[in-house]
Order: structure tokens, then C-alpha cells, then sequence
């Protein structure tokens, strides 16, 4: 505790218990240790059960969310429910950077195969192939020979790219057709307000307007 | 999961105990169904330790953090520290609504007791004296005849002013001098961006310029 002894520099009498439960809430992440502790005053005075359920479901999903065999997303089976699924597309397979990217594409309606990376090449930190799973993406290529097409969806930053032309490179060996997601100006975006960087991209990767 | 039954609105193949624990974020206040899906998928790719630690630490806090029977603030032991100290002011009393309320008046370098109402006076929401602990308030000014004085530091809301008058009246009935902190403008507030409420309690409680 030792609160007499430091104040009045700023360790006021939190008992420890709370001091504790402040600093273990900073390990979620943009909680400061100022929204910390309001969120800590907060679940001990209005709802310590919530708090209790919350602590229940993070041990659990924490000791059994593992990842899929085949994809590498989160799972709690050895094969995910993507997978394991009947009604997918096993011809086309999209490539992500992580989970949450993967939950993003799936509301846009695409119902093919997936592969996580959970990372992207970055020499610089030390990040080679090995460690976004390129062996187990050639050995589910030569296993399964369903996939007609690979999409890449990695982030459009300087790893992203270069991840994207490794694959590239990956499955142009084994001859399949493999295509990047658009980069351009979002919907709704206004030309003015566009970073120059996208504004590139959306010049680039220009498109032949159909006849109607 | 039922996701291929419900697919594409929405609801897409997140694990069941995925799910569950995006919905127990949920009780941090502040923490939206976006944030928690962000907060889930982070603690899972990258600090799965961090959540473990998070899920005892609220474990510990709920179970074991109580009130003070003297002053009614999160304690562990019976009485708290502040209760508890040999070395504070006993003379002089601040109420305030919460403990995050008086942890902020502890960093002025408050070095009197406590009193905590968890809440304020409010008829309509059916919250009455006793809700907020003026009995206990009553027996403690009766036990202690210490107490020369109490700051009422209820936040300056038509409620707060309500329970500040209400402990007036307990402290004047026991012939106890009693204040309430002054509302006005803020240190580095600009009059201008004042709202009026402010301004008219500053003017209100305008003070005398004291010769120097």
C-alpha cells in the first residue's frame, strides 16, 4: 500500500485488490490508465456480476479458442466452421492479415475459402514466411487441388504489398490465377479530401467504363 | 452457431465462446459491440496471458472489495485506510457521491475524512435518504464528536444540490459548521466558452479581492 509514505506525490490509499484490477484492465487495448480506473470504480459500484461473467468468458474463451488446421482462424474445433462447411466455394480462397479482417470481408457476402496470415512479411521485425504460414498455405495448395483463384487481401501498406507479391509468386508456381482486392477512392469519399497515396492507387488501377 | 442459416445478415461464424465473450466487453462501460469485437480479437492474437491476468484480477477485486463501515468507501478490511489512519485530519468531513469522486479530491492534497454516499438524493428515481447512508452519517456525527465541520462535495446537478441541503440541515441539527466547494469558472476556462449555469454560480459566489 505504502500510501502515507509516498503521498502526497500521487499513490493515493487505493486498496490493492483495486490498484491491481486497474493495471490488469490496461492490458485491453486503448484503455489508458485513466479510463482504467473510471472503468474499474465503475464495475465494482454498478456491476460486479457483469464483471464476474466477463472474467468466466475470457478464461474460457482464452483456454479453448485455438486456431483452424487448415485456415488458421480462431476456432475452438481442429477444423473451423468455414472449413468444415459443405456450402462454400472451394475454388476461390482469400488471403488476410488476421481474424478480424477475415470478419470484415464475410459481411460483403464473399462465400468462398479463407487463409490467415495473423501477420505480414516484415523483414525489419524479423517476420519471414515461415511465420505467416506459407508452409502450410503451399502444403493446403499441393494437398487440395480445388483452388482455382486466390485473392489477396493484405493491408495496402509497404508489408502488405510485398506480402501480396510472395504469394503472388507462390501461386503462379502452381498456376492459379491470383488477384489483389481494388485500392481506390471509398464510396462516399470526396476527391478533395483523399490522401494522395490512394488517389495513386485509384489512377493505377483505373477501369474500362462498360457500355451499358 | 446456426450461421449458415442466417447468412448474410450479419450474423457471421464467430466460435460460440468468441461470441460470448464479445457480449461480457460489453459490461465495460464505454465499450461499444465494435470495440468489443476489436478488444476480443486482439486479446486473443496478442495477449492471451494479459486476459487471463485481467479475468483473476476481477475475480479478486469483485469478491473482495467491500466498504468501509465507517466512511462506505471500496474497502478490503473493515475499516479503510483513510478510516483507519492515525496521521488525517479528524476534525473535518467531505462528503462526496463516489469513490472515483473522492479519489479526484485526495490528489488536492485533502488530508481530512471521508464520507461516501454511493449516489444523491433522487425521489424520482425512488432513492431516499437511506439509499444514500445518513443513518450511518447520523450515528457517525453522534458517535465521533470529533467532527468540526463538513464540505458537501456532491456534484453541482439539481440532485447534487438536493442531498448538499439535506446534509446541511443533519449538520446544522448537530451544530456542525457546514460548506459546500465553490462552482465557477475553471482554472484556464475561457468566459466566453462558459456555459451559463456556470457563469451564474461564479457570479453567485463571487468573492471579495483581498488587499495584498
Amino acid at each position: 500500500m505504502a500510501c502515507q509514505a509516498c503521498y502526497p506525490k500521487g499513490c493515493l490509499q487505493l486498496t490493492p485488490l483495486l490498484q491491481q484490477l486497474i493495471q490488469s484492465l490496461r492490458c485491453l487495448p486503448g484503455i489508458g490508465p485513466k479510463s482504467a480506473q473510471r472503468i474499474a470504480f465503475q464495475l465494482l459500484a454498478r456491476n460486479r456480476d457483469g464483471a464476474k461473467m466477463l472474467a468466466t468468458s475470457l478464461v474460457q474463451a482464452m483456454d479453448n479458442i485455438g486456431y483452424c488446421h487448415s485456415c488458421r482462424t480462431f476456432s475452438e474445433t481442429e477444423l473451423c466452421t468455414y472449413c468444415s462447411s459443405t456450402r462454400r466455394d472451394k475454388s476461390i480462397m482469400c488471403i488476410v492479415e488476421s481474424p478480424a479482417d477475415q470478419y470484415a470481408i464475410e459481411q460483403t457476402g464473399y462465400n468462398g475459402m479463407y487463409f490467415i496470415l495473423h501477420g505480414r512479411l516484415s523483414p525489419l521485425d524479423g517476420i519471414g514466411p515461415a511465420d505467416i504460414g506459407m508452409d502450410l498455405l503451399r502444403q493446403r495448395l499441393h494437398a487440395e487441388e480445388t483452388v482455382r483463384e486466390i485473392i489477396v487481401a493484405t493491408n495496402p501498406t509497404l508489408e502488405g504489398e510485398a506480402t501480396a507479391h510472395y504469394i503472388a509468386q507462390i501461386a503462379k508456381h502452381r498456376q492459379i490465377s491470383c488477384s489483389r482486392i481494388a485500392h481506390g477512392v471509398p464510396l462516399g469519399g470526396e476527391l478533395e479530401s483523399i490522401d494522395i497515396g490512394t488517389l495513386t492507387h485509384a489512377f493505377a488501377g483505373r477501369g474500362v467504363i462498360q457500355d451499358s
